[in-house]
């Protein structure tokens, strides 16, 4: 055994959008060496079966707590996997396992301070989203959660505001919850003061599983109703438009030349 | 053989940032029951000794060419991957064959129609990049080309001004090119006046590969020869700080709670 292994390893891995076909090499293989696996009720359920596994399941407003319980148990030389749905470094589970590490207590630093951190990357659902649609993210764009659970509404509708000044294309995770329905609706409100009533908006919902569905509409037609939990809506830019089935935005803008 | 095989394919697949493990099962799958390769010299050359693929390399100026021969062989029934590294939808070339297809003259509309062109995602640079240095994108975050040869470069300055003002985190692809040394200056001149001297600006070079290289400094501390084409560059919001060897922003923004 060497000392990597005496040491204790947090891995937090990016399980993609739903379908195991979206795994990187890198991400399997950490599944295959790992003891034990952190995460989310859903996405602890997609390693059922795994027998070399120990399964920590747990709520999704419990990530913190989750973070502490993953590191306490790296601490004692296991190897240990945080799971996150698409990349875990996008509104995932990578923040808050350095949210803990930076919040902690003398004890709790001298535990995990030979604790080896690790994030591995995975196709985040815009990415996969915007794969489905055609490239409607081809040109600059910006990623917005959202929810107003961590950060404040106003925040959220200036950033937005600011995106639609800038022209970028937007992708918005977390459009609504059944707890807090209002995000999107506030969102819309304020595309509609900023953009042209053409605007492209298209709702990626379950990308990639069974029950995916795509809808892409102007934004004149758009209403709240079309985002839900399970939802990633991309806002196409002044340039975003249709060729054929798909949607995509062109790489250049304001030049008539090509490369 | 089902109509499928006949009407040939076009699969617009992302290659990642160089690691071969980070390819998703998806790609893999396609590289290995395609029939050509089309890309750029160094994407074609990680396919190199796959003997049941024609491989079809061309310069990086030749994106348009490219997509219409790519498009041509696949409407002869030909199962043809169009390579990109990273992500295929994030300043790649699935905007390129849409350009094309939107562009197509009357006799190749004809040609193309029964080619079913997919979009496959993969691994971009700067989710490789972030999980490499931890989770600098783990809030609000903007994405933007900095090569000024599709679009000007005052819309470039204008959209990094308003990105700072709404205060997300930045990743800049393309900062700068042998031909075009002077996108990241005027990056930096930007992000001088508007944010403050101790935001953490991260270069990572040639992520995943045996010669990666990452390099965190704050803005007063930067300058232009720290990026080369080969560099992502992370501006991080005014959130965003070191917690031991590692780079993060918070899940929260201007409240004190967490979840």
């Amino acid at each position: 055994m060497n000392s990597k292994e005496l040491q204790g390893q947090l891995c937090v891995v990016g399980l993609g959008p739903g379908d195991d076909a979206l795994l990187t090499q890198q991400v399997r293989a950490s599944i295959a060496s790992a003891t034990d696996a952190f995460g989310y009720f859903p996405y602890v359920e997609r390693l059922q079966g795994l027998e070399h596994l120990q399964l920590h399941a747990s709520d999704n407003r419990e990530e913190l707590e989750r973070a502490c319980s993953a590191l306490n148990l790296a601490a004692q030389g296991r190897k240990v996997l945080m799971l996150s749905s698409g990349d875990p470094g996008v509104f995932a589970m990578a923040s808050a396992v350095f949210e803990v590490l930076e919040q902690a207590c003398p004890e709790e630093l001298a535990r995990w301070q030979a604790v080896d951190v690790q994030v591995q990357p995975g196709i985040t659902a815009m990415l996969a989203a915007a794969a489905r649609l055609g490239a409607p993210l081809g040109h600059d764009f910006c990623t917005i959660n959202l929810s107003d659970n961590l950060k404040p509404a106003q925040i959220i509708e200036h950033r937005i505001r600011l995106a639609a000044q800038a022209d970028f294309a937007m992708a918005f995770y977390n459009p609504c919850s059944r707890s807090r329905p209002e995000g999107f609706v506030r969102a819309l409100r304020v595309l509609q003061q900023e953009c042209e009533p053409g605007r492209l908006i298209c709702f990626a919902r379950n990308v990639s599983r069974p029950d995916e569905s795509l809808q892409v509409v102007r934004l004149e037609q758009a209403s709240a109703d079309m985002a839900d939990m399970r939802t990633l809506v991309i806002v196409g830019s002044s340039q975003t438009r249709r060729v054929g089935k798909h949607v995509y935005t062109p790489r250049s803008y304001g030049v008539a030349a090509h490369a």
